[in-house]
């Protein structure tokens, strides 16, 4: 087969590279022989073991297809149909999920304005009303993303505020951490600080846009263990029960083991923070929010979109600003920073000789 | 990455198995450079093309993580929620998929006595009543499974009879081919003429039980071309839609090119025509239906159990009357039957001995 | 205005009756000042204090629209999305709800053959497979109807036989008895008596078919008093929350007090077995179940029906065998029975003059 | 039964009045004889007629029993599940329907911030994004509520504008009139030049509020005729279709006859104004919308409340801002709002003269 990769190199998206190599070579490793499937295969258990040495409080770990799926499971095995969900007004859940959280999950989302992408507890304070009243969803979770879809990344503090919110007003925590591992390598803290932070319910862990081929993993922490049992049947139904699990575990248990998921988040992130200083005075370009992560969202003039585009992917995440989201990932080079920034250097450059 | 398969070989089901070999090998070819996600990718639309090659009534194609998600996505995007689906009582549909169809598609299900696994039209006339009557969820499906899960074939013959059956109904035929292969395979005829004679809405084309690592694909046929539309955002919705669809699409291409479903589909009947013949004759042994796929129920002493489990995994399909589904895979060797066989042989001459 | 109702008399259903007199005065009665709506008014709760008169093990009521709602949010409350319940064939759940269960409810219904429309222990029995199977959705209600929708009726015994079926399983046990009274009459025990025998965790009490104008209630026993608190919620989502609750109130109270409920279901049961006499000898009538509630199956010839429709109204249950049901009501005279048998008599004996 | 009102008089909600006097006698005229149930008797088919004549784009009328199930029918029927309602974030469908929208309907509402109540078709525009994007629920739908939630209606011209950014985008337009009569009535135009302006696809027309004892109505019109048919299953579906719907209708048409809904609609109007003029110049209150419709929303010292309540009873709707709502209905009198005022100036003054 030929290879059908696209000519262009990407920003569109931590999901346009392909398969970090040592996790491909973790899946032709473990192609032998017969393993039981839906989760009872050895490397399943072994993934386990794994998250609970990088999360001592990990309960147990439902492996699944993608991050909307992570996220949807968590909603409905947590929550009562009349129960509702907070969560930021620019979250996965709320905007990309194709009304999946209240189509499947069946379960109310109420978003809330955000902050570059981060909720504050005075912001939410005011959701937390009409206790007891039956005509009312009643707020029973707050979901927040680490780092947040605009790549920002709540610090330790922050995630303390919200545990204490929760806490205070009996509210389980859910964090959708797609790309989790990028949030621990910007703040330069374990996992395991992190979660001590925020001690949530429930982590939705991604995986497939940080390397790998497709995989992610629904959490669920001490704190919510008496989920556990419904989950295996929950799954299930919600279509997420893989069939030969130990090709998920496998790609899983490589970007865990040593150090991998480190790696790559550091890689991209390095990446991104390049881009920022190659980009950083180029006259029209306007950075939006603050590079904490893997992406840059940057408000530029329409016209140079064609031209860019004849060389480079991105999405234009607002187009009435004309912001484009770019995205960097574990393979993408030093060499495209700087073609790419040289690129709009001379867009740049060309509007201002008109 | 240690091997973690398990030691034992396994008649368990045909997704003990691994990867094979060949659709390995397409996926580590393909790793490289970027490509689209969410279905955009050039190797997507090279699945079309060749789905279309194989099946040229195929209108359009949307791969899926799982099988029982392909079966949901058809009922949820081809019935109303007050139309209901004919399917067979011992239906995947009816006893496999942990209530999704119910819950997360929201239909209902009429099952019906089966012969062998199969529906006959004389057998579901009397499912269709009460046309127009509000309080009666209104029949507007037939889903079959083909081969069956009993592991029985429904013959062209057959297949014109209940798509007769469907057309004097108004009915919509959904078929559930996630054995496809061997359906075509034991009939000695191609994919084109199966479809010929039953002339479906909708299939859903296993791959994952066929050697691929997980892929699945919900087909819709010209017929009813108008659930096209519809089913991009309903497969998103369900929380079907990939994020690396190149990874699944050249699953299901090296699968389909040079006749890779061919041979795998030969193999495995072949060797469970070789576990049938190798049986044949051991006292104790009752064979339940005809072997017409890669699947065998057998029902045998209990006592042997234990012994046999010590070498060999596979499931008791029926706990009351003792009756075991042994299949056969990609992978199962003649040896593996040769050993088998061997091991049954010796349970029961160690039981007439007593 | 004008009265609307059908010239003719109506054997079709217990509801093409009007309001008891003594209902209707009630309503008028009550119809001053203002009340709590929602269930806070006065009535409401002294509904609370009759039901428990009758049923001392009644933890909760709660008025509902009618049936179909009661036993849509018993199956919701009861039970998570993964758990299934078992019913029989020919129950409302399953035929006459428009796959509520299924969609609203998000229930997976087992339907299991019947005897005269009951379930017997070991006809169930089969159905309990596959306990902790992820796949499987897990059988964790038994719903019956009493008196059942052919209009047979359960012994004591036979009640404490199901209740002793569901310790066993660990079933919950629901009762769908829109007709309930009727059955505490024809076994001539009093409410507490059945219940004792059957000692159901929720209870779907009719009212609407019994000379209500419209009012069911879901009556939750002590057993199961954990789910009241999310039944108050439930049953507003599930769009069954009265606005003026007082005049639901007031219609089930002036029903359950004075005996009112034992007299209603005493006439329409003596008006049945009026009409079973009157029609035993008749030739071309052939009853098909036991008399034991309001209702009689009765096949006759086809050619028969033009002329008995011109004067009375009925249903044909069932079209292929030619069954009609005939219902009595509390305003069904011996007159009408009278007449009705008369007609009946007419048709056969013109029959057998040709 | 002794009358089981609250002792005092209620300015909570137009629910917590009784049932008209002529609307009970309507339903004491009509309780005669036997009728066809579930829409088949003769005054549902009045009803029909009824509605034509007050709205003859009218095509279909299908009562339910609460103006929840009319607006989550609506959203059910109208939308697929991958297409999105906007609406009011103050809106009965976001805030007092405990999630059914959600949960029983399966659809996304996008709530957006309102003006009074009302929704500008400028406030919306931004929210119609990314068509043709399979991540994103499509907006398909605008509800808005007439009179609002908030008591404030919506003039000729604003209803023309958003029927023309409805038409614009390709949205249905839904509006919520629990209380449509009093909006009629403020306007001073008849439902059809409302209807004429808006022209709607579904209207939910109120009752229980307007003095009915339980009934309200989801009309379809010509444009969306073509739901009509799927309307009659998803009714029953939703638990809505009532058994003995002579009931329901011959309230309903007791309202629309002879001008009482006008008759209504004039009187609790008045009284609204009469008591903003005799609370005007009250120190201490402050009038939070214009009141154009039944309902009075004021702010006032968080101290006068226990006095208050002890001889009137009403909710406060914001705690935080310490605003009550105080509703009139059809059976206020001019008593009551004479010594209402009075009760809040004596408190006006006691609190100054501290």
């Amino acid at each position: 087969m030929k290879a059908s990769s696209s000519p262009l190199r990407s920003f569109g998206s931590d999901n346009h590279s392909g398969v970090h190599p040592k996790i491909l070579e973790a899946l032709v490793a473990i192609n032998q022989g017969h393993a039981h499937s839906y989760g009872e295969d050895p490397l399943s258990h072994q993934l386990e073991k794994e998250i609970q040495r990088l999360m001592p409080l990990a309960h147990k770990t439902f492996l699944v297809f993608n991050g909307t799926a992570a996220n949807v499971l968590a909603l409905k095995v947590a929550l009562k149909s009349h129960q509702a969900c907070l969560c930021s007004e620019v979250s996965h859940l709320n905007l990309d999920e194709c009304a999946a959280p209240e189509r499947v999950a069946g379960r109310k989302l109420i978003p809330r304005p955000s902050h570059d992408g981060k909720l504050r507890p005075e912001d939410l304070e005011e959701s937390i009303i009409r206790r007891g009243d039956q005509h009312f969803a009643q707020v029973r979770m707050l979901s927040i993303t680490q780092p947040t879809e605009l790549g920002t990344i709540y610090t330790l503090e922050e995630l303390k505020d919200l545990r204490e919110f929760c806490s205070r007003h009996k509210l389980m925590l859910h964090i959708d951490g797609a790309r989790w591992a990028n949030a621990a390598c910007f703040l330069g803290v374990s996992w395991e600080q992190m979660l001590q932070a925020a001690d949530p319910d429930l982590l939705s862990l991604g995986g497939t846009k940080n390397g790998l081929m497709g995989a992610e993993a629904l959490i669920v922490f001490e704190r919510a263990r008496e989920l556990a049992e419904d989950l295996r049947y929950q799954r299930k139904q919600l279509l997420q029960l893989p069939s030969k699990t130990r090709f998920l575990a496998a790609q899983m248990l490589a970007y865990l083991r040593d150090d991998l998921y480190l790696e790559i988040a550091h890689w991209s992130l390095d990446r991104a923070q390049e881009l920022e200083q190659a980009i950083s005075g180029i006259e029209g370009l306007h950075l939006q929010y603050p590079v904490q992560s893997n992406a840059l969202f940057v408000q530029f003039p329409k016209t140079w979109t064609k031209a860019l585009r004849q060389k480079y992917f991105f999405y234009i995440w607002d187009e009435q600003q004309w912001v484009a989201r770019w995205m960097t990932s574990f393979d993408t080079t030093s060499e495209d920073i700087h073609n790419f920034a040289q690129e709009l250097r001379q867009q740049s450059q060309k509007e201002r000789s008109l």
